[in-house]
């Protein structure tokens, strides 16, 4: 067994915030058995990669060895843990396990990729273990911001492993059972070969603040508004939108919930018990006839999307719903860093309307669900691993992390993504450094970021596009018409414009050539001249394709 | 005289932060004379305005009236004040004043849009009073974060009005004089018609700091630093340039800056007398050879600008200098928002270097250059002027700033760009309002947002494009060819689609038509075989763009 070993693999997550997927191995090196921990995704930047839908790892070298998969474990139901699992699934056939809330809302991602959900094996947490090849899975109960978010710890004959998924420590966490820097301790003993660990909040110095801690706080301020509140935060924070509505209950108001992400995660939680009921809530347009004090909406949209129902509110009318003067806007919510320009459109529109936006800038009607700093350090000291492996964060982020825990004298390792670290006696080492990515789901299809589809869409949204096509004609000498198509260039007149290059291609291939034609050179000679002229016009240098069709 | 009146009409800066443009005007109504105070810019955001080189208030209702524009006044050199000098003063023929350091920078501008620099007046601030038709406008020494920024006082038959432009209280400017509260109040004097004052930091509770203060804390900094360091600040920020090459060069380190921009505005700041000196530099190749310890870089990009050389340390060496494990970078900087994004990519890129990266969260190595809301109140209070209008600034910030000025008594009026606002003896009114926008500079073109060019650019990023060319040919029926191109579709073989879609198209259009042909009815029947055909593969609706050519 001298050349069994126990390996981690971060695809995603290591060096970003989002998209995670961990993969674990065990066995004789190049045989290891393989379980993936998350297949989450991240969002497209309209300016880096426009159009596409969203980004996914590059899972090509678990595909690769998708036969020696065990399974797949999805720690809890946010998009960056478990939006690829549709994707993965198509590719990969092994089995999903997840706890019920999770597994509900895993299982509409599978339908959208026509994967059945049959691959779907709900999990209890606490002592059940799951059998997966070498590895023991056990679902530890974690407090986050999600219902039903967990740890989980991998035994395998090299050792046990704690893969933390995000977690905080809460011992009010509104849903779900209270967590401290204890709870795993008696799950994972002593002697765990690892501790890998969310990342995200190392950078807070102050210890994270329980979710009970918001209700009150959101209550006084419903309690004191004399016009219609409307409060926006994640859908899928169940906990934080039932205390909203409570609180909105308490102040004699009805509630109301706008965008449909809430209507599903609410479903989700009500079908797999994770809560076991919900504050009466009516219809829009019940609510619009009602005086405006006596109604709390709430609401999709706290970072600013566009097609958001706190977005349609500030622009106008949305399912009976009118913001006006006196009325409240609440953002119970962080903004997520490269969304500030849409809350701030947002906040902006709200405030010529006379509504008073209360923003996430005091923190009080918001907390984290990662660990903050000295949260990392009371259960670096409960758990004592051989080392911490920092996981789901940016560098700066995983660097920390990594002080942290040496700090405490406990030796600690950043690995980013793609590298594979070997746990060995002495400690964990990279071994291995595998290619990994990200890949685009752009339609159906997905593409790699070295595909020029995503760049070339990325250089005509700069500059424009030309298109040339010359039609030849003739069997000894050949004569040329050409035809131009632009768009994205500044011209008043397009089809002028049009005409104009036509002229300019032809009079630089010349209209009539000798066969056989060279048609590389005569597609790049026309091309040049064309981009040329557009530039000494406009000042822009266009991306120009040249088509040749030979007709006789 | 009785039907004279005193106008302000904001044509940008109102409802935003950026592309200030201030019109003043006074006499009888409909030919009043007019003067412009700045002409400034604002940025394009690559996803919803790809391709366009800066933004720009639409002058057209200035242009319109150009022949009684007084005079051009410019309040400081910062591009959101100056950046569009170059495009009006090609429309308009107006002198343009400025302070020595301003009229440098602008000098400049007018240059690149091809005018000719002596329409330029060089003023000094003070008691010199610059007629302008009805206009005597007076610059009043202002401390900011750019040297030889300017109040304007704005003196007519129908009362003085005082236009702060951007402004801080600092009692140890560093470059320039001190300013405070009752700075102005001598040269304004009592019963000002009104304030038009910045409202930037208007949420900000706190009283505003000195620029001097943050000297110490980079001193501090610098000390400790046993690497060499690279501090990234805004270029037109002289003081604090100053301020950390003198604690490098107190800290025996020499100097390199890095970064053309940091050169130009140094240069301008010695040739107009801003500063008589500057502390020692060094060419960087020089600063290459020496430790580490004894080398400060100061580097444009604090703003994660991708080609700015504090990204280009971040990727790699540049100009001889390359950043490595124990070096410090320093934020002396703010993150503007909309930047975040790129600036934590620079601070990843750095710590995955080894790079201790001191960002801007302390708020100690950073001052802001505008009034906080303590500062906004003590400047009511000591010019108690008949009306403060909140200008430069986002809505909720002039919002805020409007009802500061009600609670210390003084009446306020929030006009957003294109209000045309007359001072009335009751107070001010909104008295007309006036068509306004952007203009984006696209190459060497203004474009309106309205025209398609840039929403055709982002709607081609978003679904890619697709060019029909259909060629006729046949007297009495038409035989058509397609020839199509395609770009930014996820297509394996571009090649291939295409020809799939030319038959496509023609399927559609029928080759034999006969004559006269129903070219719109051909063309949207072609496009919308090939977006539906292009939606069914791909699931993506690109643009199509049908042409139909006739060569008989």
């Amino acid at each position: 067994m001298a050349n069994e070993r126990l390996f981690y693999l971060p695809l995603g997550g290591a060096g970003e915030i989002g998209m995670n997927a961990y993969v674990y191995g065990y066995g004789p090196k190049g045989r290891e058995r393989l379980i993936l921990v998350d297949a989450g995704v991240t969002f497209p930047d309209a300016a880096a990669t426009p159009g596409v839908d969203l980004i996914v790892p590059d899972f090509s070298w678990l595909v690769q060895r998708s036969k020696r998969v065990e399974g797949i474990f999805i720690s809890h139901a946010h998009e960056d843990h478990l939006g690829a699992i549709g994707i993965i699934c198509s590719k990969i056939d092994a089995p999903v396990y997840a706890r019920p809330f999770t597994a509900s809302i895993a299982s509409r991602k599978l339908e959208e990729f026509g994967v059945s959900p049959s691959a779907l094996r709900v999990v209890s947490p606490g002592s059940a273990e799951t059998k997966a090849g070498p590895f023991s899975v056990t679902f530890l109960k974690a407090a986050h911001s999600v219902p039903e978010a967990s740890g989980l710890l991998l035994k395998t004959p090299g050792g046990a492993i704690l893969h933390t998924g995000d977690f905080k420590f809460d011992e009010s966490p509104v849903i779900g059972e209270s967590m401290t820097a204890e709870t795993w301790k008696s799950s994972a003993g002593t002697g765990l070969k690892a501790l890998v660990c969310d990342s995200t909040n190392s950078l807070q110095s102050r210890k994270g603040r329980s979710e009970a801690s918001v209700g009150p706080e959101i209550q006084k301020l419903i309690d004191r508004a004399t016009g219609m509140v409307v409060a926006t935060t994640f859908a899928s924070n169940v906990a934080r939108i039932k205390q909203i509505a409570e609180a909105g209950r308490r102040a004699d108001r009805e509630v109301v919930l706008l965008g449909r992400a809430l209507h599903r995660m609410l479903n989700a939680a009500l079908e797999s018990g994770v809560i076991s009921g919900f504050p009466r809530t009516i219809d829009s347009y019940e609510a619009a006839k009602l005086s405006r004090k006596n109604v709390l909406v709430i609401a999709t949209g706290s970072q600013g999307e566009p097609r958001a129902a706190t977005m349609q509110l500030a622009v106008g009318k949305f399912h009976g719903i009118e913001v006006e003067s006196g009325d409240i806007l609440l953002y119970s919510s962080k903004t997520i860093p490269g969304n500030e320009k849409a809350v701030l459109r947002v906040i902006n529109l709200m405030a010529r309307k006379g509504v008073e936006v209360i923003d996430d800038s005091a923190e009080i009607y918001h907390v984290s669900g990662h660990p903050n700093e000295p949260d990392l350090e009371d259960l670096h000291r409960a758990l004592n691993p051989e080392c911490v492996i920092p996981m789901h964060g940016e560098h700066r982020h995983m660097l920390a992390h990594a002080k942290l825990a040496n700090r405490s004298g406990i030796n600690s390792l950043v690995a980013e993504n793609g590298c594979l670290v070997e746990f060995r006696k002495r400690g964990p080492i990279i071994a291995e450094e595998v290619e990994t990515g990200r890949a685009y789901l752009d339609g159906f299809e997905l593409v790699e970021p070295g595909d020029s589809v995503v760049g070339d869409r990325r250089r005509i949204a700069q500059n424009g596009y030309v298109s040339v096509v010359l039609t030849g004609r003739g069997r000894k000498r050949v004569r040329f018409d050409a035809a131009v198509a632009t768009v994205g260039l500044p011209a008043k007149d397009a089809e002028e414009l049009e005409l104009h290059l036509e002229e300019i291609a032809l009079s630089e291939v010349g209209d009539k050539l000798p066969a056989p034609l060279n048609a590389d050179e005569i597609k790049s000679a026309a091309s040049r001249a064309v981009r040329r002229e557009v530039s000494e016009i406009f000042g822009k240098k266009p991306v120009v394709a040249v088509k040749i069709v030979y007709r006789d």
